[in-house]
């Protein structure tokens, strides 16, 4: 906390201003005179404001002149100013006797707060952006906005924010090197954790524990996913958590994870082998590995995004194999549940451009009938090509027990 | 998995028949001929479903009669059958086309799916039920049933889900007891790792890691919410997540926590004092540990909930404070971002009456100015009385460094 009372910027003011202002620029070409933030994300990127309180709804205001203001729970508005540089008049606690009222709602009181402020007349010029798709604005906050606001003609602002995020500073870049060194010992202690016999809590516990200390220097954040480890059978399929079995002696291992620093990810999947693979998963792995090769080679600002994903297809297709769900996403800042943006996807349908310091998990997960392999990387587009953020071997990786 | 092909069931078949009963019986008396269940956490409870996939769209669709079919995204749906024992033509997945596209949902795919399984048209004769609420439903989603089933009329179910989850089975009591052993473990973690100079983040990763690994006997599983470290004058403010600072000689620290089993949590809150604590916070120390026991003393079934805070608020209005915010909320099964069931709240405003096997998280948070100290246990009400979850020692818990 600073002399004003507000929190340690993580950015600088310069660069906040400048992220309020893509934003705008955008509301502008979008039509919109206000835009209500609602995903956690978001209004971290924009005012710096981290808690675990987005289980109550909460929005930042963003006119388009005039101070952003955030709306939270009363308890949690009194300490925003501890990671939010808003100044304290721009910080607003509903009471809370509106929280888990089946009756009421926190944006009724937000709607008047906004209406004493007068505030909703110069938002009414144009129409008010709702980020229609966030994982914390419910439709019931959508319909109490739309019940307590009549002048405002709401509408989808899509992924605004998310997209301004979608090319990243120099600063986000060194947040993001930080967290690539936590991914890479958090992959580490798997590595070190996978053995015949072991439990599977007992590796997501050692996956957890190097994550969150981080290093000597700087420490851990919490991932917007917890660390996944499909094994063996099950392996045919993402996003199972861990149980309490123990590893077979002969099982492949897949994990996903990232490594998170002050809310920035670099996630990572590799894939262990207990025991001698099968021949049908080793031969997976090899096309898997020339598929993500093959991507690695062709990325560089301006590459349609679709050009990524055809080439991984090409490749695959020549060992017999095909892979319908995309090949990565934008990632940057992330909050549970995801650490992907919502924005770009590799796919062939994808209509977007790479530009420089856009960041990409490369995810090339391969989901059999009864067996699986994933293997990934995260990525900066460069001018002239891609910087991995890790350097984690990659393959079908042996573990000698 | 059994040999059907379908999942271990955690519960009997008899005991997620009576959830689905019970469940009807609640969808007759507010009249909906048809219910679609987002939350996470309720559908875990009527299928056993249990992956991290809820950050893409999911529902399962609950007829008044007839099976209920889970709704997913096809890499999920592919090995849903892994964790939940719904029959393998019960769960369906939708296309990957349809994920994080702006102008399509995946709920325009699940609309057609029903009108083709001849499902909309019974659902039609009441009202279908939507949880208008719940943290995984986005606006999107809802807008994108209106506009593909016309014929429904579609009403708010509030938590009808959650009130069903509100009253434990002996199955779901032992679930959470061993939760409870996690608990105290994950407590004493931290108690260990407390100590002036000690980084939060490694604190959090002594947690998390005796959290996650659990006990020899049975594994951890991962919290709805991370474990929260409020320290010193930050402590005024309950739901900040840990930094890389390091502790001072003399701060408080309160710590909020649950340990996990099989997604059932208990959660538990202390303040430990590093330090001489100061003659206000000892004072504040003593006047919540009256407050809590005076709840504990008058909590059994057939009290209304309102006179639990009413002690409470006798008990601490002698000491000169007052707390504004609830003082506890039913727990069970939890999902991030939240443990607690968005059901019964301990505050004066609640209409509903305790029951034995209610299970609550009572937690009294003070939350000052530039101070704090929290204090909680998780109990189950019992037909005379209360019982705790844990065991762990209360009062303000001095760290001998």
């Amino acid at each position: 906390m600073n002399v004003n009372g507000t929190a340690r910027m993580l950015f600088t003011a310069e660069e906040y201003a400048a992220r309020l202002a893509a934003v705008r620029l955008r509301m502008a070409e979008q039509g919109l005179s206000a835009l209500l933030v609602t995903d956690p994300a978001n209004i971290y990127y924009l005012t710096g404001y981290n808690a675990w309180s987005f289980y109550t709804p909460q929005l930042v205001f963003v006119p388009a002149e005039g101070d952003m203001i955030l709306f939270s729970r009363q308890m949690d508005a009194s300490g925003a100013f501890r990671t939010s540089w808003l100044p304290p008049e721009c910080i607003v606690g509903y009471p809370e006797s509106y929280v888990h009222r089946p009756h009421i709602h926190p944006f009724d009181w937000v709607a008047f707060a906004l209406r004493e402020r007068h505030l909703i007349a110069p938002a009414a010029k144009g129409c008010v952006g709702l980020e229609m798709d966030s994982h914390f604005f419910a439709p019931k906050a959508y319909r109490a906005l739309v019940n307590a606001i009549p002048e405002w003609t709401l509408v989808d602002s899509f992924e605004l924010v998310n997209w301004v995020r979608s090319i990243k500073s120099p600063a986000e870049i060194q947040l993001m090197h930080k967290a690539a060194v936590i991914t890479n010992n958090a992959m580490a202690a798997a590595e070190q954790a996978i053995r015949p016999g072991a439990r599977k809590c007992d590796i997501a516990a050692a996956i957890t524990e190097a994550q969150i200390r981080g290093t000597e220097e700087f420490g851990g954040d919490y991932t917007a996913i917890v660390p996944l480890l499909p094994t063996g059978e099950s392996a045919d399929t993402p996003h199972l958590t861990w149980s309490e079995d123990r590893l077979k002696d002969d099982e492949p291992v897949v994990v996903e994870l990232a490594g998170a620093y002050q809310r920035y990810h670099v996630p990572l999947n590799r894939t262990f082998s207990l025991g001698e693979p099968s021949a049908e998963l080793s031969r997976l792995a090899d096309a898997t590995g020339e598929g993500l090769n093959a991507m690695l080679d062709v990325i560089r600002a301006d590459v349609p995004v679709r050009e990524v994903a055809a080439v991984w297809n090409r490749t695959i297709f020549e060992y017999g194999y095909e892979k319908d769900s995309r090949l990565g996403y934008s990632i940057g800042v992330g909050f549970p549940p995801d650490w992907g943006e919502r924005t770009i996807s590799i796919r062939s349908e994808e209509e977007s451009v790479l530009a420089e310091n856009m960041t990409f998990h490369l995810i090339c997960g391969m989901w059999m009938d009864n067996y699986g392999y994933g293997l990934s990387e995260s990525i900066r587009v460069t001018a002239t090509g891609v910087e991995t953020f890790t350097t984690y071997k990659r393959g079908l990786l042996p573990i000698n027990s």
